[in-house]
C-alpha cells in the first residue's frame, strides 16, 4: 500500500473525510516536499500541499501526488484556505494532528469551521514511518558511513592539548565535507570526568593523557539521520576504564543478540540491563537503551522500561547502553542497526574494541 | 522591574495565581537556564523550574531566582508534578502559554486539574524580550562581529570553480573557529540566477565569472543570534547588477534614515518600499523589510505591511530589503541595527559598497 493510501485507509477506519497534517517530517514522508512552511490536507478524492510563494516551485517539482496550492500570506490566512477546501470537498469529519499544532493555533483555526467535527489524532503518519523502505535504509546507511569516515579522519588529531570544542568543530566540518547535509544534532564531545554528563556541551577543556573521550554525533542524508557513539581512552587505559568499557560492550552485544523479529522494546532493554545490573557499576547505568531513527533523530520505538512496541524487520534503531560515574567519567557505545531478511545488519561500521589513542 | 517581576505584575493584571511557561527561550530569558527539557511555573510567592536528572545540576547553577525541581520521568508525569505544585500554592486561576504547547499535550495535561480555571495567553514573555538589555545587545554584537570576520576570511576563497556548498561549509567553519556556538540558521549561499530564490539551499553549482553571489548567514553567542546578508559580484559587475545593487542599497538607507524612536513597523517598511517602487524593478521586490533578533532568530517586530508595533530604543532588528528577478538573480543587503541613546547603531560592520571579487 502506498504511503498516501495507508492514510486514506486510516481515514476510512475512523470515518473521517479528511486529515490535516502539520508536522514537517510527516509531510515530507507523505508528499516528498522537503521545504518548510507547508501544511497538508488529505481528502478522500484529492490531497493538497499548502505553501506560499517561497516554496511553490519546489513543491510543484517534489509533490507528484499532491495538488500544490500557493497561498498569498498577506491576503489569506491558512485557516481561511483550509476552510475553503473543506467546504469544496464537503468535509463533515476532519482528523488533525493534535501533537503537531499549538493549542493556540488550533483553536484559532478550528473556530473558522464550527460545523465540522474535528477528531484529534496522534501518530497516524509516525506509525507508518516506523518501518523503513529500502531507500530510507540506504539514506541512513549513507549518513552512518559518513559518520564512520569522519570519526576515522578525526582520530589523527585527537591528542593531549586539543580541546573538546576544537574536536567537535573538526568532526562536524569533516562530516560536511563528506556530504552530510547538516549535523544530526549538536555533537557531544566530552573528556575525562565530563564524559559522565548525560547532556554536555563541548567546552574549552583540553584533553590530557589518560582521559576518557566520549563522542556522540551523526550525519544527515536526504533528511535521514545517523547517530553513533564511541568512547576512546587517550593513552593506555586504566584497569577501571577497561572494565567499564567491556561491561558496556557486553551489554550492547546482549541486546544485539536478542534483537529478533517481534521482540518487545522493554524486553530488548532488559537484555542489556541484566548485564549492567550484574556489574559493579549497576547503579551508574543510563536510563534507556535506544530509539528509532529516520527523518527525526528520535522516533518510535523508544527502547526502555515501559516500551510495549515490537521491533520488526526494517525498523532502524540505535542500541546505546552506557555507564556514567559522576566525577570519574562515562562510557557509551552506540550503533545504528536494523533487522534485514538475512538477520541483523549494523549500519555503523567503526570498530568497537577499546581504542587507546 | 526585573524580568520575573514583570511577569508577576502581568499575572496580577490578569488576576491569575500562576503562569505555566513552555517555550525554551522564554524560560531561558526569565530563569537563566540554557538547557532543554524544562518547564517553568511562576507562582505569586515562588517560581519553579521543572526538569529531570539530565539537567538538574546545570539548572541549580543557572537559576538563582527559581526553585529547581528534579522530576523522576519514569514515575511522575510532568502534569502530575505541576498538579502537585498548583495544589500546594492553592492556585485557582492559571495562565499558560497557548502558543508553545501542542494541542494534544495541553488537553492531556489540563484534564488533571479540572478545578483550575485556565487562561490561554500569548506573548507575555515575548513582549518583555522585545526591548534588549545592554548584555543582550553585547551578545548580538559579538555574534555580528564574528559573522563580519568570518565573511572577510571567506572572501579570499570566493572564486570561479568553487561551489556554493563548499563556500557555505567554509563560512560556517570559520564562524565556529571564531567562537560561534552554532550557526544562526542554515547558511544561504546562492550564485548567479539562484540568488533570486527566496529560500535556496547551497548546491554543488560552481561559481563562474560575472555571477552574483548572495550570502545570508549568522552566528550565535550566549544563545543570541546575528543575521546578515551581503551580495557580491564575481569579477566586474554588469550595468544591471550595479543598478539593482544600488537601488537595494538606497532602499536600505531610506529605512535606516527613517528608523527613529516610536516609528511604526509598517511605516518603516514603506520608506524602503517607496524607493523600490520607484525603480524599474518594483515588481521584483521582496515581501518584508526585517525582523527582531535575539534568543530567537525571528522575533517581534516583523517589519512589513500590517506591522503596527512601534520601534523603540534598544530593540534590535534586521533591515534587509531585496530585489529578486527570476532567471536573472537577486540582491539583498541586510544589517543588524538598534537605536541607542546616541542614535542608530549598526551591529554589522562589513562594507556595503558593491564588492567585485
Amino acid at each position: 500500500m502506498s504511503r498516501l493510501n495507508y492514510i486514506i485507509h486510516k481515514m476510512a477506519q475512523h470515518q473521517v473525510d479528511a486529515f490535516l497534517i502539520f508536522d514537517a517530517n510527516n509531510i515530507t514522508y507523505l508528499s516528498g516536499f522537503t521545504g518548510h512552511a507547508a501544511t497538508a490536507l488529505v481528502c478522500k478524492e484529492k490531497s493538497y500541499l499548502l505553501t506560499d510563494y517561497r516554496y511553490f516551485e519546489q513543491a510543484k517539482n517534489q509533490c507528484t501526488d499532491f495538488s500544490v496550492v500557493c497561498r498569498d500570506r498577506v491576503n489569506q490566512s491558512l485557516a481561511a484556505l483550509v476552510k475553503e477546501l473543506l467546504s469544496q470537498h464537503h468535509v463533515n469529519q476532519l482528523a488533525f494532528e493534535t501533537d503537531h499544532t499549538s493549542h493556540g493555533a488550533w483553536l484559532n483555526m478550528a473556530k473558522l469551521w464550527p460545523d465540522v467535527d474535528c477528531l484529534a489524532v496522534s501518530r497516524w503518519v509516525e506509525a507508518s514511518r516506523y518501518i523503513k523502505s529500502d531507500i530510507e535504509i540506504k539514506a541512513i546507511q549513507h549518513a552512518a558511513q559518513i559518520a564512520d569516515q569522519a570519526l576515522e579522519n578525526l582520530t589523527s588529531v585527537i591528542k593531549p592539548g586539543v580541546s573538546e570544542r576544537e574536536l567537535a568543530i573538526e568532526l562536524e566540518y569533516q562530516m560536511s565535507v563528506l556530504g552530510s547535509e547538516q549535523t544530526s544534532f549538536p555533537t557531544i564531545m566530552l573528556a575525562a570526568e565530563r564524559s559522565a554528563l548525560p547532556h554536555g556541551i563541548p567546552s574549552h577543556k583540553k584533553l590530557t593523557h589518560g582521559d576518557l573521550l566520549l563522542i556522540d554525533f551523526g550525519a544527515v542524508i536526504n533528511g535521514y539521520h545517523s547517530d553513533m557513539t564511541r568512547t576512546f581512552v587517550l593513552g593506555k587505559a586504566s584497569q577501571k576504564q577497561r572494565d567499564v568499557y567491556h561491561i558496556v560492550l557486553a551489554a550492547q552485544q546482549a541486546a544485539l543478540d536478542a534483537l529478533n523479529e517481534g521482540i518487545v522494546g522493554q524486553e530488548l532493554y532488559l537484555h542489556a540491563k541484566n548485564v549492567l545490573d550484574q556489574s559493579p557499576y549497576a547503579q551508574f547505568q543510563g536510563e534507556g537503551l535506544g530509539h528509532g531513527l529516520g527523518l527525526d533523530l528520535h522516533e518510535f520505538p523508544f527502547i526502555g522500561l515501559g516500551c510495549d512496541l515490537k521491533l520488526h524487520s526494517n525498523c532502524v534503531v540505535t542500541i546505546e547502553p552506557g555507564i556514567y560515574i559522576p566525577g570519574w567519567g562515562g562510557v557509551r557505545i552506540e550503533d545504528d542497526v536494523y533487522l534485514s531478511e538475512n538477520g541483523l545488519i549494523s549500519l555503523t561500521s567503526f570498530p568497537k574494541h577499546l581504542i587507546e589513542l
